[in-house]
């Protein structure tokens, strides 16, 4: 990585975001291939046969797997983080004819005292919706109109784009794609769809630069994330979210408040409606595709949060308790939902309700905060749905496996089927360095029985902020969860994945089998570590030459 | 580590077991303490508060774990590998006045042309049963009489002797304590105490020499495993052994056939009954506390079998397919069980009913073959119980999550509610390298449901022998594993542990959340890798100083 020193201040290096090192390339073994007809180009991993050197006749193609990894991976493709992705939807969105350029938050970003050495500069002008005209993907799919977004996600999930329609029409799944977002591939959040995974990147006051958040998004889907959230609470916020966002083929969501508090210097009492509102306007037009708003913390659930044994440990949830408690008033962002509506709807922003009273501990699982705030979400699930805006509802946290189900439940049933987007849930406290393993464990589980996306959590959760590894080890681990959740509800084609590594495995075609792997590296750092020195390949280290079981059945 | 060069045949180095440096003394921030009276001295790890030296008068103990680790992190005891550990066992086996000294299988240990540098020359004189005399501790719960074995376990498990003796006279519960394992600090496995894990461990022909094993034999220890099973399939299998069971403070379990086949140097046709029926002496005599024993694979499963996708996977199981094959003649095991249950109830070895036809794969999880084997587990353990011995049975492998509940049903009745103990399950195969994880998922759903004891999986699965740091992870994920379940079955005080840590994290005791942790070192690097250069403790690096919420709460 190439290091140049833009302003030293609070004793911080910050790196430019054009000197960063991409990981760029397709995984080993594998290659990029497309799908789809006329404007669709839709992105698939295919697996490679080993085999097919020795046989010109035979199919190359072990399996074609979903793909997050956008053009990265695509050697064709000219990488240019200055320059960002293709705006493979420019067409679509503009051939709409529903939107117009709008030059709304030119205020705030100037009241935001940018810094112009870090600022992108080639993205095309930010638009909205036209007048009385509703835009959103929520919108079309009631109307029956099916969108090119639609049919993207269609060709990618394998299934028909009228059932996408459906499940979006009905608000049991959600496509999060501003109409700023134009590098965005469509991707679809809903429990009747594959899992989906997020990744959480983003700085804190302590720590990282825009090059390294960039480079963490691009690594995240490089491993599988299929949403990636900029919780950057540190410096240059607005312009480490436009680097990313024009660089990011997956969605991006946010936690508006974060920068909100941060434009009042952390003050809590120094926030407003009207501050906070500016900040919505802002990441709208950047392209920012879904928003986590804590509008279900109200004033009356406190009390109970507050007996907890660990209180309040959503960072929203804890900001605006505060925020309550100072001002002795009803919380902004309940208070002012419909005008948050009129605002969302206008970019196709998708709401990610907050579990602002999710648990932070086994202890507090289940309890009357958390269901109470629950209860608040699905009421305003119902009003976003009015102006047609699509809209999933977070969920816990720390939750033992006895309790998921009661968890997952009750949230379909209060939020009116609605995708859930857990975090975890954790099924245990114990473990801090191995939280991404603990999360997975209650991951599979939720997910199996209908959570529509798992955040991650890394092997730092509790304890620091985390670094690539980090980043890299929780999403595999949270793939995993997925995945395993994808096989048991018996989705159409997940188990193809597993059945072609099976048989890859009986057949010592160990290139295969590491080509097959969530991380092929690892897979075959982890063989030949111990590789004896031969060449045979009929056995591992594990058990010999005599004790290999699969050799035995030959 | 002290290398010294004892033979280089097959181009290997031997260490010798006295050179190589253990890890002793306690977890940081932990201590060992003793509970119990009279003769009981039974281990806890007691973690300690950082707080206490504030206040002589605070109770310093946050909370008392169960501890597998042995007399290696009490620091008052000297440790010496080349005498063994104190013979704590010795007063009470001899006290019961039911065994006499053995030469039995001194013959065996002559034709092995033992390596007579690598002896371990300390232990106590082998014991069988007197004439006649039934000696186990199923036999003893079945007569009534509550054995100082039964006695260590109730204070382990903070319950009375007289539940311990009811678990094990029905068979829902086994001690596995062979009589000449008299180092044993005696424990449980049954789906009403505390869910155990089993960490495997020994060399292949391959890779690594009696001091990496006994090195990874406390090393498991150290982090938590339960039970260790020497898989060695490699050189000096016997003298391995003794050497770890001299050294261990958990009850060893072996696969007896992997050392048969290795005196007819891995030729299976040339396996007999004789040869098998001298190993399992011999490992007796030694003191290996519980069996894997492969008697259920009969003849007429294996046509299903082979239509698998993956065939036969476990060694065991593939090695009696091949020799009913070579013979056509049904398994010497289940045709010579009476006799295998007259030597094992000598010494009181358990029986772990292997699962020679568990799947291999997803695809092939919960088929005609894996039930039918069951089906035989069954038969033998009502024959097992006949003669008191304690038994428990051997389950999958690679199985789905949504079959997972049925397999431990189908277990439950078939086998008359015997204690299942099960490798994983792994509920995908997409994932080597993190196949930890996969295992921790099916692991924790299925001792959720009522597993007694996990078998560990470890990164290197699939793929090659484990290293010291993949036994760790392997260990810490199925701890994670095994306390989720605890706590999803409600078992009595197993969410302590997780509240001491959700207080001590909403109080920002740092040191006590390390302290409190699987592993402290871990925990703790993670947090300091990113602190900030502040002594500031309120908060760390994820969210900074003006985004924590649990500071936010206060």
């Amino acid at each position: 990585m190439t290091v140049e020193k833009i302003n030293g201040e609070k004793n911080k290096m910050t790196i430019h975001p054009s000197k960063i090192d991409i990981s760029c390339g397709p995984l080993p073994g594998s290659r990029k291939v497309y799908l789809g007809n006329n404007n669709l180009k839709v992105p698939f991993r295919e697996v490679v046969s080993s085999q097919c050197k020795h046989s010109s006749t035979e199919d190359p193609s072990l399996i074609k797997l979903y793909d997050t990894s956008g053009l990265y991976t695509d050697p064709e493709y000219d990488i240019n983080i200055e320059k960002g992705l293709s705006e493979i939807r420019k067409e679509w969105v503009y051939q709409r004819n529903d939107t117009v350029e709008t030059t709304d938050g030119q205020k705030t970003f100037k009241k935001n005292s940018l810094h112009k050495g870090l600022m992108f500069c080639c993205s095309s002008k930010p638009r909205k919706a036209k007048k009385n005209t509703n835009i959103t993907q929520m919108h079309y799919a009631k109307k029956g109109i099916i969108t090119p977004e639609m049919e993207f996600v269609a060709v990618r999930e394998n299934c028909s784009p009228e059932f996408v329609l459906q499940e979006v029409a009905s608000g049991q799944a959600i496509i999060p794609a501003n109409i700023n977002h134009l590098e965005l591939e469509p991707m679809i959040i809903g429990r009747n769809f594959l899992v989906k995974i997020n990744s959480n990147i983003g700085n804190s006051a302590i720590s990282s630069s825009i090059a390294e958040e960039v480079d963490k998004m691009v690594w995240s889907i490089r491993w599988g994330a299929d949403t990636v959230m900029d919780l950057s609470t540190g410096q240059h916020i607005h312009e480490t979210r436009e680097w990313i966002i024009r660089n990011s083929p997956v969605p991006i969501g946010t936690v508006p408040l974060y920068q909100a508090l941060e434009k009042v210097d952390g003050k809590i009492e120094e926030l407003t409606w009207e501050i906070y509102k500016d900040t919505l306007i802002e990441q709208a037009i950047q392209g920012v595709d879904y928003f986590t708003i804590h509008a279900g913390v109200l004033q009356k659930y406190i009390p109970a949060a507050k007996k907890r044994v660990t209180g309040i440990v959503s960072r929203g949830g804890a900001i605006m308790a505060k925020w309550m408690n100072i001002h002795n008033q009803e919380s902004f962002l309940y208070n002012n939902f419909e005008e948050i509506c009129d605002i969302m709807k206008q970019y196709d922003v998708s709401f990610s309700l907050g579990d602002g009273l999710r648990p932070g501990c086994i202890a507090d699982a289940n309890d009357t905060a958390q269901f109470a705030e629950l209860e608040t979400l699905g009421e305003l699930t119902k009003t976003a749905w009015e102006h047609d805006i699509q809209t999933m509802i977070e969920g816990p946290g720390h939750v033992p496996l006895n309790k998921i189900k009661e968890n997952m439940a009750v949230q379909l049933d209060t939020c009116h089927k609605a995708p859930f987007y857990t975090l975890g849930p954790l099924v245990t406290d114990i473990a801090p360095g191995y939280d991404h393993i603990v999360s997975a464990i209650g991951a599979a589980m939720i997910g199996w029985l209908g959570t529509a996306m798992l955040c991650y959590v890394t092997p730092k959760e509790h304890l620091g902020l985390p670094d690539k590894e980090d980043v890299k080890e929780g999403i595999i681990a949270h793939k995993i969860a997925a995945h395993a959740a994808d096989i048991a509800k018996g989705h159409h084609g997940a188990q193809e994945w597993d059945d072609a590594m099976a048989k890859a495995r009986f057949g010592f075609r160990w290139q295969d089998q590491f080509s097959l792997s969530l991380n092929p590296e690892k897979a075959r750092a982890a063989r030949e570590e111990t590789l004896p020195e031969t060449d045979d390949p009929s056995y591992c280290s594990m058990c010999g030459p005599a004790f290999c079981s699969m050799k035995l059945n030959q």
